[in-house]
């Protein structure tokens, strides 16, 4: 076992895909994030939430569970839920990556002592799972439904892979290993015909396959995605749609069922496709997204429209008062729509997740990192409710952030993301290096047959319209920057020798010999706007949201008269939101609130209401941080406004 | 045990108030159906519906569960959910109010039979339920928050009401008094501080008070309505508010939580403040009525927004396409409208009961009794898929009637309800008869001091708006007959001797001497109405639906140009809907359905569209009778229409 104790290392990125793509991930250690926005979130993750996880890991008993599991005093002591190990494995996922870019030989040391914890409880056999098997315990792989065995396997195998791409084959590695060839031995070709009810193994095996060059563990991936859609898992009562296990993956036209379980599985499906050169699935599962993406997203990137089964909605389905918008759909949105980046260097999928990292990611996660919403709701109703500051929280809908959850996939997720979000930032194409993400940061990159690039960017994004990026170190030779221009950006420039041009949303390129110093200019005019929805969502439907850049803001009634009910404020959409240094600015009318008639009426009744001026957003990702508030993203708008109509122009 | 084998029964209807109400009840011999909706109702409810139910309960194996219990073989042999027993019971209940009006001894003799099996299943200190208690079974009494072992109970006592009520004294009455005992000796004031999961106890024991005149019943209710609402129940995720603990009952504002229970409990509270005089008590409930009824009932009188907690939404939760409207939920709300209606004497009582009837009871059960739904969606966006139609459903929302359920609450529940409908038709005050649903039928009362009336009312309502009301019998003394005029009726007219006068939406009355062969014809006019919601609820901003007087109208696939999905419909509301011996006709619009782009947008787009003239629209309780389709009871409007603005006028 190798324990590294200083900071050099060979490192990548989480996603290296096996065969050529459009563009090619940098490494862990390639780009660091020197500032801003992201910055002070990856502090918070280091600082508190990876720390808190795993305190609340050993008082919850989640690791005593391994513990049990090799001293056999299983089931009595086990703890948790069936899920319960692949929180163990993705807090070790983060640590590692974050191990990657820091020197912190405590971390290294406890992210050992776990392993060597979870070491001892692995079987023979290489099965490795504290809830079945034993006596007194379910049969091994005798509830596939719900079990979650190879949806924690995965996750083992995705921290191992974290290991091995920041340059460590240690005692991780090879647990993850056994458990693999476990998994291909009793699922292979001529084993057991069954998928797991939550995708996550076939992430897992892919991109250890990547990490370690075995084709044989791609292979029972792809095995594990050709078997889905069979229908082999049970029906339940909401469909096997759920489980994704009605259409096979080739045949979807839309993603549906539990959303984490059907990001994860086209994520999986992408490398798969990506490896094996499968033209026909990528494609498939473009048109998957968009549908997806078209029909099924809210405006904060946030999938998932039922809290019943964590789901998908239907077309259009799209409450924002039930908006479940689960913090781990963000997350698995953020790593299907990044492998097709990718695999096609549209920057659409950029978009997406920026979006997503913005009003969800960042939302999820308390400023200081020490709570989390499980639910993302774009409308709350009845004032938040705080949560218990030291207890587990059994609700995923309560309103404020609380620092741990019965089930608590969420907070772990969320640490491994902030620990890779470097990796979202830029990639090397053929001819040089694209941009996807600005924040103040220092990119390094090596181009092919060029030699070593480095930039460093200089930013407020997204809070300042102005993004310079400085060439500290180029080769001679001519090449590509390629930079995003988000899809909401009007009137934007780009300045290349002190000249300046319009740019127009998509990917901008400046092609030179760039010099050492030399600086390019992005501004992206943070101008505020009023969106308006597809008449077609009935959830909203006569309303309107305000957006800044890629912030989505909200209206919560802390801001409003006397902290007056958001759903009385009605926005004056004729007149366009502005915004200052002391904020964002919307005015309209608040309704009085009669409610004791019935309120389906042959005629409207009118009610009074007075003018408000000057009422203030504040951005959807910061909401819940002032004590308890209803809130809505989707504010009213008076009737009649053209901007309503789904046929007229808009402000 | 007395069976009686005649159709000579001294019986009542279904609630007897101990003390004096505004309204009394007339009894289940009292009023027949004679023909028109609801005799079609009734007759499928005796031969499908009720035989079916035993069939289902035999095939399922939880009559069985009885069988078990007194033969030892528990449990092993136990079938079903942990309320299983209480679907015996119901079904009981049922077949005993239908053979109030009907000889049919083999009915009898089944009623006997389970009756037995049921007997033998009773332990010698009167508990009964086949699910606690035995080796191998969690201890009586060790899960009151989903063990339901006093709901069981509940609906054992309503069954034996029924047997008392219809003049019967049988050994179901004895089991159910030793299981009320048994209740009274546990949860007495020096025994259990405790309260169940799901309220039910509190109506049976109630009513048993009232049916058998033994006080202590009564009191034991009252004891559990006061000891809700203290948190006695363990905290879960949806709150305590699922079980009605969270505030007492006298403190709570509107129903909350899982809408049968909170139904059910409101609806025995309404029991007790009559029995006991607590006019703080009525009131209270009247204004918790009041609020529900304005922000969290949907138009069909259905109650219940979430699938996942099977919960009244917050208010003006109240989305079309999750809406839940469990069918045992709207039995509930006739339950306790059909009480305040008895205290109170207000005909809005009656108005929900009748929009109850005709848009949540009726279209739950298929015209044949043989399938039903067990929540009524407003909106359909995928179309039905027809339920196996001999298999147990797993599911509660699959588009089309199921004929059993795996939770099958519901079909024993319409099954009782059908059973007591002629109970809802009418009852008397102290001066008269007061008539509250409309109906062919005939109705006998006798009237304190007075005498004998007998009424025959003739009308095709709701089909035909003239209700012909012919007296058939009278005393001499001069008496008043009541009529409900519903909130919806405009321009309608009495005629009493030849001579027409308009009358306004309430109580109307007409007091004389009526002599035999007397008719006064009340004239509701059905003309067609556009129907717009309050803003406030933002699952059908600018939509509108159609209601026929008490009918609420929906559009349905199967009537548009090449069955298109009903969201692409926007109907034309400056044009009142039509109606003519061929149905309900709306005008309209049919847009394109591009559907691959970010439905967000700065500007709204216009999307291409066809006029439509012409479509049909379908009662909402007969849809889904024609094949896979998709249905929306709120159509969307064109934007800018003042009918949408709230602050405008109507069409």
């Amino acid at each position: 076992m190798t324990i590294p104790t200083s900071g050099i290392r060979h490192s990548v990125a989480p996603v290296m895909p096996a065969a050529p793509t459009r563009q090619r991930p940098l490494s862990a250690t390639d780009v660091t994030i020197t500032g801003g926005f992201w910055a002070a979130r990856q502090r918070a993750n280091a600082e508190s939430t990876i720390p808190l996880s795993l305190d609340w890991m050993e008082r919850v008993g989640w690791l005593h569970n391994f513990d049990a599991a090799a001293g056999g005093t299983l089931p009595q002591e086990r703890r948790g839920r069936e899920f319960s190990d692949s929180e163990i494995y993705k807090l070790l996922e983060a640590m590692s990556w974050h191990l990657a870019a820091t020197v912190d030989p405590a971390l290294e040391e406890t992210v050992r002592a776990v392993t060597e914890r979870v070491s001892a409880a692995q079987e023979d056999d290489g099965y490795l799972n504290t809830m079945f098997g034993r006596p007194g315990q379910q049969p091994r792989y005798s509830d596939l439904e719900w079990g979650h065995e190879l949806y924690n396997v995965g996750h083992l195998l995705q921290a191992a892979v974290a290991r091995l791409r920041t340059g460590v084959e240690d005692e991780l590695v090879q647990i993850a290993r056994r458990a693999a060839d476990h998994v291909c031995d009793v699922f292979g070709d001529d084993g057991m015909r069954a998928v797991c009810g939550h995708p996550e193994i076939e992430l897992g095996l892919i991109e250890f396959a990547r990490a370690t060059g075995d084709q044989k563990y791609r292979d029972q991936a792809r095995l594990f995605l050709d078997r889905r859609g069979q229908g082999s898992l049970r029906e339940i009562e909401w469909g096997r749609s759920y489980f994704q296990d009605d259409v096979p993956i080739r045949e979807a036209t839309v993603l549906r069922g539990h959303a984490v379980r059907a990001l994860y599985l086209t994520a999986a499906a992408t490398d798969v496709a990506v490896d094996t050169g499968d033209a026909e699935l990528l494609a498939t599962i473009e048109r998957q997204w968009e549908a997806t993406v078209a029909r099924r997203t809210y405006v904060t990137g946030g999938m998932g429209s039922h809290h019943q089964d964590e789901a998908f909605g239907e077309d259009f389905e799209l409450p924002s008062d039930r908006a479940y918008c689960e913090t781990c759909a963000g997350v698995g949105s953020i790593m299907l729509s990044w492998r097709l980046l990718l695999a096609t260097g549209n920057p659409r999928y950029a978009d997406l997740i920026e979006r997503t990292l913005f009003n969800v990611v960042a939302v999820s996660q308390a400023p200081d990192g020490r709570s989390f919403f499980y639910s993302n709701t774009l409308h709350q109703r009845t004032p938040t409710v705080p949560a218990a500051p030291d207890e587990v929280s059994l609700r995923a809908n309560s309103g404020l952030r609380a620092p741990w959850f019965e089930v608590s996939c969420c907070p772990t997720n969320l640490a491994r993301t902030f620990a890779t979000l470097t990796a979202y930032l830029a990639s090397t194409s053929s001819t040089g290096i694209d941009i996807h993400q600005y924040s103040e940061s220092v990119i390094r990159a090596t181009l092919p047959d060029l030699g070593q690039v480095r930039l460093s960017i200089h930013t407020e994004y997204p809070t300042d319209e102005v993004i310079d990026i400085v060439v500290e170190d180029s080769p001679d030779a001519p090449w590509e920057l390629a930079l995003r221009v988000p899809a909401w950006a009007k009137d934007a420039t780009l300045e290349v020798d002190g000249v300046s041009r319009p740019v127009l949303p998509g990917r901008v390129t400046v092609t030179r010999a760039f010099a050492r110093g030399e600086r390019v200019r992005l501004i992206l005019p943070l101008r505020p706007r009023w969106t308006f929805p597809d008449p077609r969502i009935d959830g909203i439907r006569g309303t309107a949201a305000v957006e800044v850049g890629p912030l989505v803001y909200a209206l919560e009634s802390v801001d409003l008269p006397d902290h007056a009910h958001v759903d009385r404020f009605v926005a004056d959409t004729s007149r366009a939101p502005s915004r200052s240094a002391d904020g964002v600015f919307v005015t309209g009318l608040l309704e009085d609130s009669d409610i004791h008639s019935w309120p389906y009426t042959e005629d409207a009744r009118p009610r009074e209401s007075n003018a408000v001026q000057a009422v203030a957003l504040t951005p959807y990702h910061a909401w819940a941080n002032r004590g308890p508030s209803t809130m809505r993203v989707w504010m009213r708008t008076a009737p009649g406004s053209a901007e309503n109509s789904g046929s007229g122009s808009g402000a």
